[in-house]
Protein backbone atom coordinates (compact mmCIF):
# COMPACT_ATOMS: atom_id res chain seq x y z
CA UNK A 1 0.00 0.00 0.00
CA UNK A 2 3.17 2.21 -0.23
CA UNK A 3 5.53 3.35 -2.57
CA UNK A 4 8.83 3.75 -1.45
CA UNK A 5 10.72 7.46 -1.17
CA UNK A 6 13.09 6.28 -4.02
CA UNK A 7 10.31 5.96 -6.10
CA UNK A 8 8.41 8.52 -5.87
CA UNK A 9 11.40 11.09 -6.17
CA UNK A 10 14.65 9.47 -8.19
CA UNK A 11 13.17 7.59 -11.41
CA UNK A 12 10.29 10.12 -11.20
CA UNK A 13 12.54 13.20 -11.43
CA UNK A 14 14.73 11.12 -13.93
CA UNK A 15 11.66 11.05 -16.58
CA UNK A 16 10.87 14.14 -16.78
CA UNK A 17 14.52 15.67 -16.94
CA UNK A 18 14.25 13.73 -19.59
CA UNK A 19 11.63 14.97 -21.12
CA UNK A 20 12.73 18.41 -20.57
CA UNK A 21 15.77 17.29 -22.29
CA UNK A 22 14.16 16.05 -25.50
CA UNK A 23 11.84 19.07 -25.12
CA UNK A 24 15.31 21.77 -25.18
CA UNK A 25 16.54 19.81 -27.88
CA UNK A 26 13.55 20.14 -29.90
CA UNK A 27 13.89 23.80 -29.11
CA UNK A 28 17.48 24.43 -30.45
CA UNK A 29 16.62 22.50 -33.99
CA UNK A 30 13.84 24.76 -34.21
CA UNK A 31 16.15 27.85 -33.04
CA UNK A 32 18.23 26.36 -35.92
CA UNK A 33 15.59 25.55 -39.13
CA UNK A 34 14.38 29.18 -38.22
CA UNK A 35 17.32 31.09 -37.85
CA UNK A 36 16.32 32.38 -34.77
CA UNK A 37 18.46 34.05 -32.10
CA UNK A 38 18.77 30.87 -29.53
CA UNK A 39 17.87 34.15 -26.78
CA UNK A 40 15.05 34.35 -28.45
CA UNK A 41 13.41 31.72 -26.88
CA UNK A 42 16.06 31.01 -23.76
CA UNK A 43 15.08 34.45 -22.47
CA UNK A 44 11.46 33.62 -23.27
CA UNK A 45 9.41 34.84 -20.42
CA UNK A 46 5.64 34.21 -20.16
CA UNK A 47 5.26 37.61 -17.95
CA UNK A 48 8.16 40.15 -17.27
CA UNK A 49 8.33 39.12 -13.57
CA UNK A 50 8.47 35.68 -14.15
CA UNK A 51 11.81 33.44 -14.67
CA UNK A 52 12.80 33.12 -18.78
CA UNK A 53 13.18 29.65 -20.15
CA UNK A 54 16.94 29.31 -19.06
CA UNK A 55 16.39 30.05 -15.33
CA UNK A 56 12.90 27.75 -15.56
CA UNK A 57 15.04 25.25 -16.56
CA UNK A 58 18.01 25.91 -14.08
CA UNK A 59 15.32 25.71 -11.21
CA UNK A 60 13.98 22.60 -12.43
CA UNK A 61 17.14 20.91 -12.12
CA UNK A 62 17.85 22.47 -8.84
CA UNK A 63 14.92 20.88 -7.35
CA UNK A 64 15.54 17.64 -8.71
CA UNK A 65 18.86 17.43 -7.14
CA UNK A 66 18.31 19.34 -4.10
CA UNK A 67 15.43 17.11 -3.08
CA UNK A 68 16.43 13.85 -4.08
CA UNK A 69 19.91 14.72 -1.94
CA UNK A 70 17.90 15.72 1.14
CA UNK A 71 16.16 12.60 0.81
CA UNK A 72 19.29 10.50 0.45
CA UNK A 73 20.89 12.21 3.32
CA UNK A 74 23.95 13.67 1.16
CA UNK A 75 24.98 17.39 0.08
CA UNK A 76 24.16 18.45 -3.64
CA UNK A 77 26.61 19.15 -5.83
CA UNK A 78 26.98 22.85 -6.00
CA UNK A 79 26.09 24.50 -9.50
CA UNK A 80 27.20 27.97 -10.67
CA UNK A 81 24.48 28.82 -12.73
CA UNK A 82 26.54 29.64 -15.56
CA UNK A 83 24.77 27.99 -18.50
CA UNK A 84 23.43 30.77 -21.54
CA UNK A 85 22.88 28.06 -23.85
CA UNK A 86 20.92 25.10 -24.82
CA UNK A 87 24.23 23.22 -24.81
CA UNK A 88 25.13 24.68 -21.44
CA UNK A 89 21.74 23.84 -20.13
CA UNK A 90 21.30 20.06 -21.98
CA UNK A 91 25.19 19.77 -19.78
CA UNK A 92 23.88 20.89 -16.77
CA UNK A 93 20.67 18.65 -16.80
CA UNK A 94 22.76 15.79 -17.45
CA UNK A 95 25.29 16.25 -14.47
CA UNK A 96 21.96 16.40 -12.42
CA UNK A 97 21.03 12.88 -14.07
CA UNK A 98 24.09 11.71 -13.01
CA UNK A 99 23.95 13.09 -9.81
CA UNK A 100 20.16 11.88 -8.73
CA UNK A 101 21.04 8.73 -10.46
CA UNK A 102 24.36 7.80 -8.26
CA UNK A 103 22.06 7.73 -5.17
CA UNK A 104 21.36 4.31 -4.01
CA UNK A 105 17.61 3.16 -2.60
CA UNK A 106 19.22 1.88 0.54
CA UNK A 107 20.13 5.64 0.92
CA UNK A 108 16.49 6.88 1.28
CA UNK A 109 15.65 4.00 3.82
CA UNK A 110 15.05 6.45 6.71
CA UNK A 111 13.84 9.22 4.19
CA UNK A 112 10.07 9.41 5.06
CA UNK A 113 10.50 10.23 8.59
CA UNK A 114 14.02 11.92 8.58
CA UNK A 115 13.46 15.91 9.13
CA UNK A 116 14.37 18.50 7.30
CA UNK A 117 14.48 22.28 7.12
CA UNK A 118 14.06 24.45 4.00
CA UNK A 119 15.48 28.08 4.41
CA UNK A 120 17.17 27.22 7.97
CA UNK A 121 17.77 30.15 9.73
CA UNK A 122 15.68 32.35 7.55
CA UNK A 123 12.36 33.93 8.45
CA UNK A 124 10.67 31.46 5.91
CA UNK A 125 12.00 28.49 7.61
CA UNK A 126 9.96 25.57 7.26
CA UNK A 127 10.43 21.84 8.66
CA UNK A 128 8.83 18.90 7.19
CA UNK A 129 9.08 14.91 7.27
CA UNK A 130 10.67 13.41 4.20
CA UNK A 131 7.82 12.50 2.98
CA UNK A 132 5.74 15.67 3.02
CA UNK A 133 8.86 17.25 1.91
CA UNK A 134 8.55 15.08 -1.33
CA UNK A 135 4.82 15.12 -1.91
CA UNK A 136 3.70 18.48 -0.55
CA UNK A 137 6.69 20.89 -1.67
CA UNK A 138 9.58 19.08 -3.71
CA UNK A 139 7.03 17.59 -6.44
CA UNK A 140 5.12 20.41 -6.93
CA UNK A 141 7.76 22.98 -7.32
CA UNK A 142 9.67 20.97 -9.72
CA UNK A 143 6.61 20.15 -12.08
CA UNK A 144 6.20 23.57 -11.53
CA UNK A 145 9.28 24.64 -13.41
CA UNK A 146 9.45 21.67 -15.91
CA UNK A 147 5.61 22.64 -17.07
CA UNK A 148 6.42 26.37 -17.33
CA UNK A 149 9.61 25.84 -19.50
CA UNK A 150 7.51 23.60 -21.52
CA UNK A 151 4.99 26.31 -21.66
CA UNK A 152 7.51 28.87 -22.73
CA UNK A 153 8.41 27.05 -25.41
CA UNK A 154 4.89 25.96 -26.39
CA UNK A 155 3.83 29.60 -26.35
CA UNK A 156 6.63 30.39 -28.73
CA UNK A 157 5.39 28.41 -31.57
CA UNK A 158 8.32 25.40 -30.68
CA UNK A 159 6.39 22.22 -31.72
CA UNK A 160 6.69 20.21 -28.91
CA UNK A 161 3.49 18.04 -27.39
CA UNK A 162 2.87 16.83 -24.06
CA UNK A 163 4.28 13.45 -24.87
CA UNK A 164 8.06 15.32 -24.96
CA UNK A 165 6.53 16.75 -21.39
CA UNK A 166 5.98 13.69 -20.16
CA UNK A 167 9.47 11.88 -21.19
CA UNK A 168 10.29 7.77 -20.87
CA UNK A 169 9.31 5.57 -17.81
CA UNK B 1 11.02 4.51 4.06
CA UNK B 2 8.11 4.41 1.76
CA UNK B 3 4.53 7.20 1.85
CA UNK B 4 1.42 5.40 1.36
CA UNK B 5 -0.13 6.02 -1.67
CA UNK B 6 -2.88 7.62 -0.23
CA UNK B 7 -0.89 9.97 1.61
CA UNK B 8 0.78 10.88 -1.70
CA UNK B 9 -2.09 10.69 -4.11
CA UNK B 10 -5.15 12.93 -2.56
CA UNK B 11 -3.52 15.24 0.23
CA UNK B 12 -1.17 16.50 -2.49
CA UNK B 13 -4.57 16.81 -4.92
CA UNK B 14 -6.06 18.53 -2.37
CA UNK B 15 -3.27 20.75 -1.51
CA UNK B 16 -2.88 21.77 -5.56
CA UNK B 17 -6.78 21.77 -6.03
CA UNK B 18 -7.19 24.42 -3.29
CA UNK B 19 -4.25 26.73 -4.61
CA UNK B 20 -6.16 27.02 -8.19
CA UNK B 21 -9.41 27.40 -6.43
CA UNK B 22 -7.14 30.72 -4.62
CA UNK B 23 -5.28 31.56 -7.91
CA UNK B 24 -8.99 31.14 -9.64
CA UNK B 25 -10.50 33.79 -7.34
CA UNK B 26 -7.68 35.90 -7.55
CA UNK B 27 -8.42 35.38 -11.64
CA UNK B 28 -12.13 36.22 -10.87
CA UNK B 29 -11.83 39.46 -8.28
CA UNK B 30 -9.52 40.51 -11.33
CA UNK B 31 -11.61 40.77 -13.77
CA UNK B 32 -14.62 42.32 -11.86
CA UNK B 33 -11.93 44.82 -10.78
CA UNK B 34 -10.78 45.53 -14.30
CA UNK B 35 -14.56 45.29 -15.58
CA UNK B 36 -13.38 41.89 -18.00
CA UNK B 37 -15.49 39.83 -19.83
CA UNK B 38 -14.47 37.00 -18.43
CA UNK B 39 -14.03 34.62 -21.06
CA UNK B 40 -10.90 36.78 -21.19
CA UNK B 41 -9.43 34.79 -18.97
CA UNK B 42 -11.54 31.86 -19.55
CA UNK B 43 -10.98 31.18 -23.20
CA UNK B 44 -7.02 32.27 -23.41
CA UNK B 45 -4.69 29.85 -24.36
CA UNK B 46 -0.85 30.03 -24.54
CA UNK B 47 -1.39 29.08 -28.05
CA UNK B 48 -3.85 28.52 -30.49
CA UNK B 49 -3.44 24.59 -30.90
CA UNK B 50 -3.63 24.70 -26.67
CA UNK B 51 -6.47 24.09 -24.42
CA UNK B 52 -7.72 27.51 -23.04
CA UNK B 53 -7.93 28.56 -19.24
CA UNK B 54 -11.34 26.22 -18.22
CA UNK B 55 -10.30 23.28 -20.11
CA UNK B 56 -7.09 23.19 -18.43
CA UNK B 57 -9.22 23.63 -14.94
CA UNK B 58 -11.42 20.66 -16.18
CA UNK B 59 -8.47 18.34 -17.39
CA UNK B 60 -6.42 18.86 -13.58
CA UNK B 61 -9.83 17.88 -12.25
CA UNK B 62 -10.64 15.40 -13.88
CA UNK B 63 -7.11 14.27 -13.18
CA UNK B 64 -7.55 14.03 -9.63
CA UNK B 65 -10.65 12.61 -9.75
CA UNK B 66 -9.65 9.68 -11.81
CA UNK B 67 -6.57 8.60 -10.79
CA UNK B 68 -8.06 8.98 -6.75
CA UNK B 69 -10.38 6.98 -7.90
CA UNK B 70 -8.66 3.96 -9.87
CA UNK B 71 -5.93 3.91 -6.94
CA UNK B 72 -8.87 3.67 -4.70
CA UNK B 73 -10.49 0.90 -7.12
CA UNK B 74 -13.94 2.81 -7.29
CA UNK B 75 -15.82 4.30 -10.23
CA UNK B 76 -14.87 8.24 -10.50
CA UNK B 77 -18.05 10.27 -10.67
CA UNK B 78 -19.25 11.65 -14.39
CA UNK B 79 -18.75 15.21 -14.93
CA UNK B 80 -20.35 17.00 -18.01
CA UNK B 81 -17.63 19.17 -18.70
CA UNK B 82 -20.22 21.81 -19.09
CA UNK B 83 -18.98 24.99 -16.61
CA UNK B 84 -18.97 28.10 -18.66
CA UNK B 85 -18.04 30.47 -15.64
CA UNK B 86 -14.97 31.17 -12.74
CA UNK B 87 -18.34 30.00 -10.61
CA UNK B 88 -18.96 26.95 -12.09
CA UNK B 89 -14.91 25.87 -12.25
CA UNK B 90 -15.28 26.58 -8.80
CA UNK B 91 -18.27 24.19 -7.64
CA UNK B 92 -16.88 21.53 -10.23
CA UNK B 93 -13.18 21.46 -7.71
CA UNK B 94 -15.35 21.88 -4.73
CA UNK B 95 -17.18 18.55 -6.31
CA UNK B 96 -13.84 16.79 -6.84
CA UNK B 97 -12.54 17.64 -3.48
CA UNK B 98 -16.04 16.25 -1.93
CA UNK B 99 -15.34 13.00 -3.77
CA UNK B 100 -11.86 12.52 -3.25
CA UNK B 101 -11.74 13.31 0.78
CA UNK B 102 -14.51 10.92 0.84
CA UNK B 103 -12.09 8.11 0.03
CA UNK B 104 -10.68 6.58 2.60
CA UNK B 105 -7.10 5.39 3.36
CA UNK B 106 -7.89 2.11 3.60
CA UNK B 107 -9.64 1.54 0.08
CA UNK B 108 -6.11 2.56 -0.94
CA UNK B 109 -4.38 -0.49 0.92
CA UNK B 110 -3.46 -2.70 -2.51
CA UNK B 111 -2.88 0.42 -5.06
CA UNK B 112 0.17 0.18 -5.43
CA UNK B 113 0.29 -3.39 -6.97
CA UNK B 114 -2.99 -3.07 -8.53
CA UNK B 115 -2.99 -3.26 -11.99
CA UNK B 116 -4.40 0.15 -13.68
CA UNK B 117 -5.20 -0.36 -17.28
CA UNK B 118 -5.73 3.30 -19.29
CA UNK B 119 -7.20 4.05 -22.41
CA UNK B 120 -7.94 0.05 -22.47
CA UNK B 121 -9.14 -1.41 -25.74
CA UNK B 122 -7.43 1.13 -27.69
CA UNK B 123 -4.43 1.08 -29.24
CA UNK B 124 -2.43 3.68 -26.56
CA UNK B 125 -3.33 1.09 -24.13
CA UNK B 126 -0.98 1.00 -21.37
CA UNK B 127 -0.69 -1.34 -17.95
CA UNK B 128 0.74 0.49 -14.75
CA UNK B 129 1.18 -0.87 -11.31
CA UNK B 130 -0.43 1.32 -8.82
CA UNK B 131 2.33 2.93 -7.75
CA UNK B 132 3.66 3.64 -11.19
CA UNK B 133 0.63 5.30 -12.64
CA UNK B 134 0.63 7.68 -9.39
CA UNK B 135 4.36 8.53 -9.90
CA UNK B 136 4.73 8.47 -13.54
CA UNK B 137 1.27 8.82 -15.01
CA UNK B 138 -1.42 10.57 -12.74
CA UNK B 139 1.12 13.58 -10.94
CA UNK B 140 2.73 14.41 -14.06
CA UNK B 141 -0.19 15.15 -16.11
CA UNK B 142 -2.10 16.88 -12.91
CA UNK B 143 0.52 19.07 -12.15
CA UNK B 144 1.12 19.94 -16.10
CA UNK B 145 -2.89 21.32 -16.07
CA UNK B 146 -2.55 23.26 -12.91
CA UNK B 147 0.73 24.91 -13.50
CA UNK B 148 -0.28 25.72 -17.26
CA UNK B 149 -3.89 27.41 -15.80
CA UNK B 150 -1.50 29.08 -13.60
CA UNK B 151 0.66 30.32 -15.95
CA UNK B 152 -2.50 31.19 -18.41
CA UNK B 153 -3.44 33.72 -15.83
CA UNK B 154 -0.32 35.14 -15.62
CA UNK B 155 0.58 35.34 -19.25
CA UNK B 156 -2.33 37.89 -19.01
CA UNK B 157 -1.50 39.72 -15.86
CA UNK B 158 -3.22 38.40 -12.60
CA UNK B 159 -1.97 39.03 -10.07
CA UNK B 160 -1.28 35.52 -8.38
CA UNK B 161 2.62 34.06 -7.22
CA UNK B 162 3.97 30.72 -7.13
CA UNK B 163 2.71 30.87 -3.13
CA UNK B 164 -1.06 30.56 -4.42
CA UNK B 165 -0.30 27.93 -6.96
CA UNK B 166 1.62 25.71 -4.17
CA UNK B 167 -1.74 25.93 -1.67
CA UNK B 168 -1.93 24.74 1.60
CA UNK B 169 -0.48 21.73 3.33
Amino acid sequence: MSVSIYTASVPVFTQMLGGLQGVLAKAEAHVAAKKLDPNALLQARLYPDMFPLLRQVQVASDFAKGVAARLAGVEPPKLDDTEQTFAELQARIASVLTFIQSLDAAQFADADTREIVTQAGTPKEKRFTGSSYLCNYGLPHFFFHTTTAYAILRHNGVEVGKKDYIGTY
